[in-house]
C-alpha cells in the first residue's frame, strides 16, 4: 500500500455548480463520484444521487485491466455522478493493479521557471467550500442553464460493426442528449447539455475522462503508480504547453528531435527561443545511437545551446517519413533517455493507424485482428508503457482517428507533470469544448464502449491499409524505381519518397534544394501537390542531407492518388531524363 | 481607394481540401468565396458553385451598416461557398464602407520578440497552389469525411421571441446538419459535418466568421480601414495569446489594469513574467487620471519594470467590482492610452449584459428598448468603436451571451495583429472546435440571423435586470446599511459589497485581511460562498486599501440568493457586532 494514491476527496471541487435548474426540479446539485481507490471509502458524498451502493472496488479485478474489467469495475462503481465543473482526476478511474507499482520521478529540475510559477486559480480553490450541504454559491460567475438555448441534441452514428456510411445510414443509432438528463435520469442520465454547455474543469469532464482513463490504462498500462490523464485542445496545443513546461529560453533550452521532424511542432518551438537539433533516422526512425552519440559529446559553446533535456518524437507513421519504431527500437531510445535524463514527449496521432503488414502488391494480405485481444496485441508497444520513471509525456488526438474538428485529445503523463498541465491550461486554453466532450462522450463510451471503439480502430486499421496499399500499387505502377525509392509504412497518413539526387544530371554540381524545387514546381504544373522534404528538416540551416517529397494517402481517392502519383513520376523523369 | 485594402485572392488558400466525398458526389471540391470588397471582380472562382451572378458589392449600401444593409448585401453577394479549411478574413465580409477610413498604425515597437518570430505555417502556405484547377492534393493530412462516424447532427432551439425553456419545446426549432449538405444544397447547403468535423483554419470557418465580422461592424464599427476578426478559444485564451504578443519578459514588460482585476487575468500574466499595476477606481471603475498620473510620474528603477505599454481592462460590468465606464470615461481614458502609447486589450464579456437602469426597489423600472435598433443605441460604445489609431484588442466571447461550453469567441483588432494573433494560434490551439462552431452558425446566422440574435440579448439583458434586481432586492432587507454599501451594477454579473472596516472594533488595529477572513470563514459556516476582494488585487503585495466581497447574481435561483445575502448579513453583523 506503500505507493498508493492517497485517498482524495470524492466530491466536486469546483466553484462552479450546478444549480442552474434548481427551480425546476427537486435534486438540486449532486457533488458525488465513484471512486475507484481500493480499501477506501468515499467519507464525502456530497447530498444526494450516489447510485451504487458500494463504491469502493474490490481488488480481485484480474490483472492487467481487461474489456470484462472494465465492465466489473463500472457494474460495482454505479452510476458515475458528475454534475456541472465538477473535479475530477483519472486515480477515480484507474482500476486498483495500477496502484501497485513505485511512483514517477519529480521533474522539479526540468521544469520552466514559467511553470514553476503557476499557481492554482485562486477561485478553483474556493470551491473546495462547496462540499458543504446546503451552502448556496455566489462565487462563480456561471450563466444560469435555463438561458442557454440548447434543448436537446441528436447525431446519427453507426453501430459497430457496421462503419461504413450506408452502414450508418440502415443501421446505424440516434443518439440523443437532453438539457437536464441527470437530473431526470433520462438518456443514461450521466451527461447532459446542462454539464456540457456550461464552464468545465480544465482537465476536461469526469465523464470523458473516466474513458480516456480506462482506454489508456487497457492500451499502455503505464508502468508506475502515479500516471493521470488530462483532455487537451488538440495535440499542438498539448505540445506547445508541454514546450513551454519543460524549456526556458533564457536557459537556453534545447530538444531533440527527428532530422525530419513535423514542421508545425517546429514551428511551435522557434518562436519560444527553443533550439531543436535533429536526430539521424533509418526506415524505423530515430537512431538512438545517433541521439547517443549527440548527447555524449553535446559541445554547449559550439552548439549555442545547453545540453537537450527533452526529446520530441513521433514513434508510429511519423510525419513526414512515415517510418514506424519498433518495439526493440522505443527500448533503446528509452534506454539512451535514462542515460542521460532526456524528458519525452512522445506524439502518438497516427498510433493506432497502424496498418497490416504490407505484402506487395501480388501477395496475399495477412489476416487482419479478429477481436479486440487480437487487435490491442498487435500494436506496438507505445513508450509510455514501458515508462518506469514517469519520463513520457503521451499525446493522444482524436483528430485522426474519429474527427479533427473535435479539437480534443489527451496527455498521459506522471501526476506532477499532468498537475503543472492543467494548471498552465487553466490560463490558456481552459480546455476543450465542452459540445466536443459531450459529443465524444455520448460516442465513444455511451454508445460504443470500449469495445466497439476498438472494432472502430480495426475498421479504420483497414481501411487504412487499403489506402496505403493503393498509393505504393501506383508507386510501383508509375514511379522510375532506378530514381525513386521508399519504405511501405506500417502506420500512419505519411510516404516518404527518397528521389536520389546523385543520378539528376546536375545532381553533382548543383544544391539539392533547387532541385527539389524544380520538380515541386514540375509537380505543380502537371497538377500534384507533395510536400517538399526540406520544409521539414529540424535544423534548416544545414544542407540537406536528400531529396525527399511527402505524399499522404489518407485523403483522396484511389483514383485520384493513382493520377497524382503518376503526375509526380513524370515530374522526376523529366527533370531526371529518365526514358518513359 | 487610398485606403482601400488591397483586393484579396477569393480562392480557399488552404493545404486542406474537400475532397472526402468526390467519390461519392460528382460536385467535387469548390473553392470560391464571395466578396464584399467594392468595384473588385472575381478573378478566380475556383471549379463550380459560385451562387450569384454578381459578386462584387455595390457601393449604395447605406452608412453605417445596418440589419437590412447585411440582408442586402448578403442577398447580392449569394450563397457563401466555403469547403473545407477554407482560408477566409474579415474583409471578405465587411461592408464597402467599412473600408473608407485610415489604416490603423503599426505595433511593431510593442511586439514582443517571440510574436515577431512567427511565421506563416509552411504547409499552409503551400496551401496557395490549392487554387490550381484540376490539381490533386496529396499535401495536407486530412482524414477522408467518410471516416467520420457522425452523419447527421439536430439539435432544437428556441425561436425569437419566444426564448424560455418552454417556449422551445412549445415553438421552437429542430435544426438539422448532415455531413455533404453543402455538396447535396441540404439544409441551407453553406455549411456541413464534413467541413466542420475535419481541420479548420485557426482564424476560425469562413461561415461563423463572416456572421462575427457583420456582427462587430453592426455593434462597434471600428473607425479605422483595416479592422479585422478572429474566432478564439474564448476570452482566457486571447488574453493569454494577447499577453505574450505584446509583453516580454526579457524586456521587463508591465500591464495596468483595474486595482481590483478579474483573478484569472492577473494569473494569466503572472507566470509569463509580466508585472501587473493597479489603477485606482471609482463607481464607473479605472480612473484615467491615475492611470495618467502612474504613467507620467513612472519611475522604472523604482517600479522595478518598464513603464507599461499595455492596458487590461474589462469596460463593462467590470469583474470583480461591476463597475462599468461610461462613454465619456471611455474617451478618456482612450486620450490618456493615445497620450502614452498604450496599447488596450478591452475584454467584453459582459458588454451585452447591460441592464436596465436601476430605479429602486420600489420604483417603477425604466421601459426597455422595444426593437433592435433601440437596443443598439443603448449599449455605451465600445472602446474599439472610438479607436482611430487601431490600438485596442477587444475580446467577445459566447460564453456569458450563449454557452461556455462553446469556448468560443472572438477578437476585433488591426489587420497587423490579427494576423500575429493567428500566426500564434496556428501553432498553440489551433482555432475553437469546428462543432462548437458549426452549432454556433446554425443557431445565430442561419437560425435566428442577426436580428434574432439582437432580440436574444435583449431577453437576456431583462432576464439579468431581474436576478440583479432580485439581489439587491435582498441586499436592501438583510445587509446593514451602516456597514455595508454598495453600487447597483448597469452591467456583468457581479454586485462587489463594501464593508466599511473603520467600523469594525478591531478596525483600527487589526489588518483588513484578517477582518475579511473571519468574514468568509463565518460565511462558509453560514452556508454561503462569496469571493474575497483579496483575491482580485492587481498587487497583491500592497497592503488592503479596503474590505470587500465579490458575489455574483448569475446562477443561484432568487429564493438562493436572498438566503444567501441574509447569511452574509449575519456573518457580517457578527464580525462587527452591529444590533440585529
Amino acid at each position: 500500500m506503500a505507493n498508493l494514491t492517497p485517498y482524495r476527496t470524492l466530491a466536486s471541487l469546483s466553484l462552479f455548480r450546478s444549480r442552474s435548474h434548481t427551480h425546476t426540479l427537486s435534486a438540486g446539485a449532486v457533488h458525488t463520484f465513484y471512486t475507484s481507490c481500493p480499501r477506501l471509502k468515499p467519507t464525502n458524498v456530497g447530498n444526494v444521487g450516489l447510485a451504487a451502493k458500494d463504491t469502493a472496488i474490490g481488488e480481485q479485478a484480474p490483472e492487467p485491466l481487461t474489456l470484462d474489467g472494465i465492465k466489473a469495475r463500472r457494474a460495482k462503481a454505479g452510476k458515475l455522478v458528475a454534475p456541472t465543473a465538477s473535479y475530477s482526476d483519472s486515480d477515480m478511474f484507474k482500476s486498483p493493479q495500477s496502484f501497485k507499482a513505485p511512483k514517477a520521478r519529480r521533474w522539479d529540475h526540468l521544469l520552466s521557471v514559467e511553470s514553476k510559477a503557476r499557481h492554482p486559480c485562486v477561485l478553483k480553490q474556493a470551491a473546495k467550500h462547496l462540499k458543504k450541504p446546503g451552502l448556496i454559491s455566489l462565487g462563480g460567475g456561471l450563466p444560469s442553464a435555463e438561458n442557454f438555448p440548447i434543448e436537446r441534441l441528436t447525431f446519427r452514428i453507426p453501430k459497430p460493426p457496421h462503419f461504413s456510411e450506408a452502414g450508418a445510414e440502415a443501421s446505424g443509432t440516434d443518439v440523443t442528449t437532453g438539457k437536464y438528463d441527470v437530473a431526470r435520469g433520462e438518456n443514461g442520465g450521466v451527461h447532459d447539455l446542462s454539464i456540457a454547455l456550461n464552464y468545465g474543469q480544465s482537465i476536461g469532464s469526469a465523464q470523458l475522462l473516466r474513458w480516456v482513463t480506462e482506454h489508456t490504462e487497457l492500451v499502455c498500462r503505464p508502468p508506475y503508480a502515479d500516471w493521470r490523464c488530462a483532455l487537451t485542445v488538440g495535440s499542438t496545443g498539448a505540445l506547445e504547453q508541454a514546450l513551454r513546461m519543460f524549456c526556458d529560453r533564457a536557459r537556453g533550452d534545447a530538444v531533440l528531435t527527428e532530422e525530419y521532424s513535423f514542421s508545425t511542432a517546429l514551428e511551435t518551438a522557434a518562436p519560444l527561443g527553443i533550439r531543436v537539433f535533429g536526430v539521424r533516422m533509418d526506415e524505423q526512425g530515430l537512431l538512438p545511437e545517433s541521439m547517443d552519440e549527440i548527447l555524449s559529446t553535446w559541445d554547449e559553446a559550439a552548439r549555442g545551446a545547453r545540453k537537450p533535456t527533452v526529446l520530441y518524437t513521433v514513434p508510429s507513421g511519423q510525419n513526414p517519413t512515415g517510418a514506424t519504431q519498433g518495439a526493440q527500437r522505443r527500448r533503446d531510445i528509452y534506454a539512451v533517455c535514462q542515460k542521460h535524463d532526456i524528458f519525452i514527449f512522445e506524439d502518438e496521432p497516427y498510433y493506432f493507424l497502424q496498418m497490416q503488414p504490407y505484402t506487395g502488391s501480388d501477395a496475399p494480405g495477412v489476416p487482419p485482428p479478429t477481436s479486440a485481444g487480437e487487435f490491442l496485441g498487435s500494436l506496438i508497444p507505445s513508450l509510455v508503457s514501458m515508462d518506469v520513471d514517469g519520463r513520457v509525456l503521451r499525446m493522444d488526438s482524436f483528430s485522426k482517428v474519429v474527427v479533427p474538428g473535435s479539437r480534443l485529445g489527451w496527455i498521459t503523463a506522471s501526476e506532477q507533470v499532468v498537475e503543472r498541465y492543467i494548471r498552465h491550461a487553466e490560463c490558456a486554453s481552459q480546455g476543450p469544448s465542452g459540445i466536443s466532450q459531450l459529443i465524444m462522450y455520448k460516442l465513444v463510451d455511451e454508445s460504443w464502449g470500449h469495445e466497439g471503439y476498438l472494432q472502430w480502430l480495426m475498421n479504420l486499421r483497414l481501411e487504412y491499409t487499403r489506402r496505403r496499399d493503393a498509393i505504393l500499387a501506383a508507386c510501383e505502377k508509375y514511379l522510375p524505381r532506378e530514381v525513386v525509392s521508399w519504405v511501405p509504412p506500417a502506420a500512419g497518413m505519411f510516404l516518404w519518397l527518397k528521389v536520389d539526387h546523385t543520378q539528376h544530371p546536375e545532381g553533382l554540381t548543383r544544391p539539392i534544394i533547387e532541385i527539389e524545387e524544380e520538380i515541386f514546381n514540375s509537380c505543380i504544373e502537371k497538377g500534384i501537390l507533395a510536400c517538399r522534404g526540406s520544409w521539414f528538416r529540424a535544423e534548416p540551416d544545414l544542407p540537406l542531407s536528400g531529396l525527399f517529397f511527402r505524399v499522404t494517402f489518407a485523403a483522396a481517392s484511389e483514383e485520384n492518388m493513382g493520377k497524382a502519383i503518376e503526375r509526380f513520376g513524370a515530374a522526376v523523369k523529366e527533370s531526371f531524363d529518365c526514358a518513359d
